[in-house]
């Protein structure tokens, strides 16, 4: 759940007026995300998202997540547009904040993805990281393998708290990755954080990827393998090798992966596992009583871990090799 | 800003079902109120709001708000109607809480209230009780001046936290609106709510009223007193006679006020403005550090109150008598 900034009428209708998007009809602050505060406009021309960007989306990279929305949508990518105001501008001030006017996506998260949602979204995510390799911003991934080790320093003394002996074995993980990671996979933008929150549905059919707020420059597989860790493990833990299966597929039919890529999901399933479970025991250990954001645990991303420590072969995600 | 239940999407599904309005598109959680949770559909029929009662609304006066809201709409007021389901219920179940589909509501409330919106609401109000008048359901106002004790009770001895010598002020003052209360004033359903948060308006002209949940039967010249104590001070806490007239004269214009009810506008403001200063009193003492809703400053309306006091003729409100 997000905190908001409060937007007085008349301070949005000025902001509004230079996008030239008719009368305002309502607008509704929603609770989506908890980074920015973001609301959902109904004018005479339609029905719009606003964001207002928070301190913790930096400001300096708003033009590689505004610019790269536009691109993708431009190549008929389904994800919703920034809008330009009539200076031509995408990005502009709200409420002192920095402020975007993006077009509205319908659809519907699914909370338990099935195989067909998994096939939907491999293909989708084949789409963006083809349409995407010629969008000129870059952006590093501060959450790739280099990002890991401080997060480690800065939380993993205290794993303990969550598993007895995770701090040894996440120093052991580490060291592991940061030895092996395969640095010489095809690249481009990757979106990072396409977890089942942020893909739409509209029946069975995917009607678009939102959030783009952690895209950069990484290895393509990589997302894959956020993907493979974010929806193909059933909410006991098991794994899904039929939904890891429908998502490579469907993938692999659009992009097809190359043998280095195909030989280093296992290590970059690893590598995604550790991520979301650094930053998830970083805000785990951190968690303020009466915060309004319950942080989600660390052990199923442990879990995860050690499931993929275990797989020696990329056919175990259920790939014809 | 609102605590959220959050729902799942193949539970708002089965929910909507019934209701026959065609495929989901979309829904968010909004940030509207403190009472429920609040969610804005879209469907391929088109807009619609979803509201899950919170245990802050008793879930026996459920039945009096959406038939009242039924009842005042099946009139031509303006405000938004639940909807039924195919086997004739108003009222549903989701995520075990009672629930409602609504009908949306376009417009924007408007935080600096001008004189031509006060005139807008003050024939809204006069139509809103004169609509009412047939309602068959009764709801007896458990915050009028019989609920005024134990509130001060509750809290009472601690106002002087908030402003020196206000404990002995509320004290002396319920004990005159106890003895003088007017009541054989005309009675009606009242809305007993109606700030600029509750009242929408497209450009100029008010579109609708929302947020019935405090609704009830009082004496109908008293939801205009709150009214006044709602729309006609100014940030700084000047009366604006300007505002007031505007309010007063268009809800006369729809419905006159009696003799007695002129007379006892100037007792009616001081109770409503007792009330609110008594409920965010009480919320003020008892707020909760890290607490999701920052509680209103009580202050504001000990203003009015001692304003309303030095009140002698209704007249001072901006009426031709």
């Amino acid at each position: 759940m997000a905190v908001y900034t409060e937007v007085a009428d008349e301070e949005l209708e000025a902001f509004l007026e230079p996008y030239g998007i008719g009368q305002l009809l309502s607008y509704k602050g929603i609770a989506e995300g908890v980074e920015n505060s973001n609301f959902m406009l109904h004018t005479s021309k339609g029905t719009y998202f606003l964001t207002l960007y928070e301190k913790r989306v930096a400001e300096k990279d708003l033009p590689f997540f505004l610019g790269l929305m536009n691109h993708l949508a431009g190549k008929g990518f389904a994800c919703p547009v920034p809008l330009r105001n009539e200076h031509g501008d995408m990005l502009g001030r709200l409420a002192d904040r920095p402020a975007a006017l993006i077009s509205f996506l319908e659809g519907v998260s699914v909370r338990r993805p099935q195989p067909r949602h998994c096939a939907e979204l491999g293909r989708a995510m084949a789409e963006f990281h083809l349409k995407g390799r010629d969008f000129e911003l870059k952006r590093e991934n501060a959450l790739s393998v280099s990002g890991w080790r401080p997060l480690l320093d800065a939380c993993g003394a205290r794993a303990d708290e969550v598993v007895a002996g995770l701090a040894a074995e996440l120093q052991a993980e580490l060291s592991t990755l940061e030895r092996d990671w395969p640095r010489a996979l095809p690249q481009g933008v990757i979106h990072a954080d396409a977890f089942p929150d942020n893909v739409f549905f509209i029946g069975e059919k995917l009607s678009g990827v939102i959030d783009f707020y952690f895209a950069c420059n990484d290895a393509l597989a990589y997302d894959l393998a956020i993907c493979l860790n974010a929806w193909c493990f059933e909410h006991d833990g098991s794994f899904n090798i039929t939904k890891a299966r429908a998502l490579l597929q469907a993938y692999t039919e659009v992009r097809p992966l190359d043998a280095a890529e195909l030989a280093a999901l296992p290590l970059l399933a690893r590598g995604s596992a550790l991520r979301f479970l650094l930053t998830r025991l970083y805000d785990w250990l951190n968690r303020q009583p009466g915060a309004l954001v319950n942080p989600k645990s660390p052990v199923e991303y442990w879990k995860r871990l050690r499931f993929h420590r275990r797989v020696t072969s990329p056919a175990e995600y259920g790939l014809d090799i």
